[in-house]
């Protein structure tokens, strides 16, 4: 009853909307949770090394062995529950955003997992970032909501609802990592879209600002904030935050910040090729899975040691105060901070040279490579923050230099080194993970529109660079990690696009059911294929095409076919009929067995009846004096536990020789149909605009072909090969 | 030469970057001549208004007559040069996105017409908008650009490519218009587009920026602004903008201003009935199309004269200056001005009662219905701005309401009511286009972003609410102009879009041509059928699909057979071979012209070889004796303007009814099709994805029907209506 009341309530409401506020609220509330977490745990960390000030060994013990700890215990925790979590999860949500379905990736485990890990991670101090795997986790939790949702009304298993569900859950992953709701829409549709429909831009908008608003406000209720404001609020001049002749300055941190993603994305994959290559050391690591965490935190770490080098690069702050502290409305170089607030930041900075100078140069440099290698440990961990404080830092020193350069300022004003640091972040994290959108984030994190112009210009430039250069760092995870992704064809000419069909890279070599199959041809079929779906044909002669049969559809088929009633008409059937087909199989001497049939078994569950049977096995022995009468038409005994195996297998071959009735079955009359002379570019238009994973080649009605997601793809990387690769690749797939 | 340097350089840089660049700036420039022109207009009525300051009457004249003449010039200037101008545009560039061809809706002459018909209109002070006019002359200008640049370089006669670069070009509009990249693309792409390829995304931002980026810099070379900054650039209150308790204001605004812009959209759709039935006073207006503007203009300046009712309504201010004044960071009701100029905005909108409350009110319900009324005159009119600046003071006088209701301000701090008129501009004009983006184009047009979830919750609820009751302006517009787009199917369970096949709505009475098709059957075809592409089967039995045929393609084909030169060769068979079939053809008695052939003939364009014959009349006289030598197989000399009209006709008749010969002719071999269980939806869902126009359906390879645009649009909306009705239209169809 209740149930009933409930499901009536969000029937009146409309499941969407409650739908997406509490994936909006459950989010904020998680991340908000692990924020608190991981902060609690940086703050120990922080503690522990200030309460050992007496003796720097002790600190510099605590300062490896806590990072250290966490790590391994967060390589070990994902390794157990679910290694699903590994890594950002961006590309995997792209993968499943196309339509591939990858396994397990969607769970509760799989979520337990990703939560857990990416708190130790991130509370250790490594420079990982939270926005990947908070995508990730957002998916999960859209997906969970939904099966929970789908108990009380059955909307959710509409596929093309669960994907719009989901990528509304990716905006949300993003809109809480930042507290932005607008830039996180635009960086998850321009992270996982290819194509993205108008209509579902409202629902990652809701769901964000949902998300978004609930965020802010705990840090209002646990905080002590004031008021909802912006995650890093700068306060720079707004009356005139730039010159004009600046602009140039900032096309140049565009280029070098181009330049400088690309080479990120580029060392990122060297470096993993390099230990993929080393066979020796790889599997070593892979038995051995906590040395390579281990190694990798306890060098960064000892870099980062604030009394030893990392007082050169600023070591003891977290991502997020660094973003703070170069964000900040005063100009290092002039030295004259006006609080306590701004000394400490000089303080920070200047280090023991006395120079911000070389304090920037080493935290770009070493953060840059630091955060490379973390991003490949097995724990989750995200790219975006990382990336987006080396820019903040490089924009920063830009701007102190600009700031030396024209003491008095162009155009009358002085510099405003923090909106160079603005810049800067926004165009290296756009240049590394390909997107305009960061543009929009800066403003959400910063709360302040003064540097719209320069920011979008400076990202325009980075993307044009690093596309260039180098594909996104999610789509090279993707490369690397080997994810079923149609790539994009970037340049339709180039590859001839237009001008190869498919009758060029289909697949000839067909495997489909016919109007006259036998259910045994299915079995073998679904045994020695892996395929989703099979096309069904009319004969083999015609060829012609009538429907897609899938492949849960056949195995029902298969069941029902080798049911107990069916069995059981079989016998007795066969028991009326002398059984001249007896011999013939293959039983010779063994005369039938007594056969006896349970009224229980027309009715009821396939297991259920099979139990009932062998429950009753007791009595059959009794009953061998009905062993003769096979003329008793119905109300035949059979007691099927007494079939021998052979028996068993007679029945069953009979029954998988005949030809399947396919009336009761749910085939698409509709699969998708492309003929031969469909050039690749219009392939690969409808496969990434319908998300399809294959589609049958027909000739005036006749299949002649199938192309999936596989030929495609290896169509359009093959045809980007020299011609010499070609050939090989073509001999081999 | 200069030409091919030209290209090799267009070709270097990318033609893409140069497109947009130019793009972007061109609009730029002429987004800031029109501001200037209309300024000067504006400038130009005020000036006469206060010179005339000793004659009520005489003000009252020039501020009638101003507008008048204006609006008739505009009228009349768009009638004659181009009636493609009238209204905002972006219904029709929505039309044109979605793959619809509209003549003469991008041609210079067009340009011509919707700038200077826009200048006027715009000058003379009625409240309508430039953005949505500014979009179809980005479009054209796009267009046109294209053209120009094909001439270098054929790349832009791709379609899919033209199409992209319109999509840019929309951003662009926008973008110019508010100075407002970020918005602008969003905007652009959330009014045009149903899906959208992310790949372009970045296209639309460059041209955005570039034009954004142009416009202000011309501000400040021209204006003497000091850098550049937001068009209404507000100074509210950052640190703490609002309080948590003042959202529930927000949302009200949110939810009144959603039920204002579906009322906005109904009183419009109303008006344009009303006038439309008034079958007389339509005629009548259609014949002196100059009554209804001069009416309409005459009416709202009388109801806006300053010294009149116009001091109860702020009538003085245009909408720039209105918004201006309803964004400025001070609070009305409190009426201590700290500076002049907010001294003079008091003076507006206190009026004659000294009562800001009247003010905002009749200002809001009076432009309501006149913003409504003006975009219905035969004038380019935008509508964005005029409902944006009846959203600001619907905002503000929510924002003094607070403010006189809790004088100490909610969570200590006083009320800003300037971020109430922000929030209010930002809901109504979502509600009222059905957009989210509204939210992002208020944050670039003041350049504060301390209310961005007060905005972004508050747009949300009003489209929500919106969206609900009515379809947004444009959609309107669309089914008032009767435009070819294909709707949205909003709930598919509903019209039981998942239930309604293929078979059901396709037409099934065909027009094809067939392998063994004569030429006759193909002009007859061409003839009586308007379509873009006729289906070319292979024998009228079998029905097979072989392809797809374009009408050009088919005229080429006809052209071909009826040239000159297959004239001539058909003449000097038919004399070799002593005419046996003449008799039969019923040209009975008259004996076989002399016939001449010119060797230019041969060569050269069908046109210039007749007029080369016909001006070699005079000679062909004293060339008879040619006559009976009818044996000359080659040389043979014909004078083809000797020929009958019969032998004209029989000869084309001849020509005509022989097999067609496919071989030279582009055959589209994989025209799209469907099957006939494809359902609606399904339909509905590849139509807007790939922007089809129509799609074969077929049954086994055998062509069975035709959808187009039509039987779609036609089928979605049959489903829409009671059952009565369907029968009804479906009978008519």
């Amino acid at each position: 009853c209740t149930r009933e009341a409930v499901t009536s309530l969000i029937v009146k409401i409309g499941e969407d909307w409650i739908f997406l506020t509490l994936l909006g609220v459950i989010m904020a509330l998680l991340s908000f949770l692990m924020d608190y977490v991981i902060g609690k745990c940086q703050t120990a960390r922080q503690w522990m090394f200030e309460e050992l000030e007496f003796s720097v060994a002790a600190q510099f013990i605590t300062w490896i062995l806590f990072p250290f700890v966490f790590i391994c215990f967060s390589t070990g925790f994902v390794h157990i529950v679910g290694s699903n979590a590994i890594g950002s999860g961006i590309p995997e949500m792209k993968t499943i955003l196309r339509g591939v379905v990858l396994k397990e990736y969607l769970t509760f485990r799989t979520l337990v997992s990703k939560v857990v890990g990416l708190c130790t991670s991130l509370g250790c101090g490594l420079p990982v970032g939270k926005e990947g795997p908070f995508v990730h986790v957002a998916s999960i939790v859209a997906s969970l909501l939904g099966k929970f949702l789908t108990s009380f009304k059955g909307i959710y298993d509409n596929e093309s609802r669960s994907s719009e569900m989901l990528a509304a859950a990716c905006a949300v992953g993003v809109a809480c990592t930042f507290a932005a709701p607008i830039g996180g829409v635009l960086f998850s549709i321009e992270v996982t879209a290819t194509y993205f429909a108008v209509r579902n831009y409202w629902r990652g908008f809701y769901s964000a600002v949902c998300g978004a608003f609930v965020f802010r406000l705990l840090a209002i209720w646990f905080k002590d904030e004031e008021t909802l404001t912006a995650l890093f609020k700068t306060s720079l001049r707004q009356d005139f935050p730039f010159d004009i002749a600046e602009l140039l300055s900032f096309a140049i941190i565009g280029i070098v910040c181009g330049f400088a993603g690309a080479l990120f994305v580029y060392t990122h994959r060297k470096f993993v090729e390099f230990i993929r290559k080393q066979k020796k050391v790889s599997s070593f690591l892979q038995r051995n899975r906590f040395i390579f965490p281990g190694v990798v935190s306890t060098l960064i770490m000892s870099f980062l040691f604030p009394p030893g080098l990392g007082q050169f690069m600023a070591g003891q702050l977290t991502n997020h105060d660094a973003v703070n502290e170069l964000f900040s409305n005063f100009t290092w170089s002039l030295r004259n901070p006006d609080s306590a607030y701004e000394e400490e930041i000089l303080d920070h900075w200047e280090g023991p040279l006395g120079n911000v100078y070389v304090s920037l140069v080493l935290f770009m440099t070493m953060r840059f490579w630091m955060t490379a290698v973390s991003i490949t440990l097995p724990v989750p961990a995200g790219v975006f923050m990382p990336v987006f404080t080396i820019g903040a830092a490089f924009g920063r020193l830009m701007g102190e230099c600009m700031a030396v350069w024209f003491p008095g300022g162009l155009g009358g004003h002085v510099v405003v080194p923090g909106g160079y640091a603005i810049v800067g972040a926004a165009a290296l994290s756009g240049s590394v993970t390909h997107t305009i959108s960061t543009s929009v984030i800066v403003f959400e994190l910063t709360g302040q529109m003064g540097h719209v112009l320069p920011c979008v210009i400076a990202v325009l430039i980075s993307n044009a660079v690093a596309t260039a250069l180098t594909p996104s760092i999610y789509d090279s995870l993707i490369q690397i990690k080997k994810l079923p992704y149609l790539p994009d064809i970037i340049n339709p000419d180039a590859i001839n696009a237009h001008r190869i069909f498919v009758d060029s890279f289909m697949v000839r070599d067909l495997e489909f059911l016919s109007s006259d199959s036998t259910y045994a041809e299915a079995r073998d079929l679904l045994q020695r294929f892996r395929f989703r779906a099979f096309p069904l044909i009319d004969t083999r002669d015609n060829m012609i095409l009538l429907g897609s049969i899938q492949r849960n559809e056949l195995l029902r088929m298969l069941d029902d076919q080798l049911t107990l009633p069916s069995k059981v008409a079989y016998f007795e059937k066969r028991n009326t009929q002398l059984l001249p087909d007896d011999t013939t199989g293959g039983a010779t001497g063994q005369g039938p067995p007594p056969v006896r049939s349970d009224s229980v078994l027309s009715g009821g569950s396939q297991r259920f009846a099979v139990n009932r049977v062998q429950s009753s096995n007791g009595e059959t022995e009794s009953e061998r004096e009905t062993e003769d009468s096979r003329h008793v038409q119905f109300k035949t005994t059979l007691d099927l536990s007494l079939l021998t195996p052979e028996e068993e297998e007679l029945w069953e071959n009979a029954q998988l020789n005949r030809e399947i009735d396919y009336e009761a079955y749910q085939i698409d009359p509709a699969p998708f149909q492309l003929v031969e002379k469909t050039s690749l570019y219009k392939v690969h238009s409808l496969f990434s605009l319908l998300s399809l994973n294959h589609a049958y080649v027909t000739n005036t009605g006749r299949l002649v072909g199938i192309v999936s997601l596989k030929e495609v793809r290896s169509a359009i990387q093959g045809y980007t090969m020299s011609s010499a690769n070609r050939k090989a690749s073509m001999a081999t797939t």
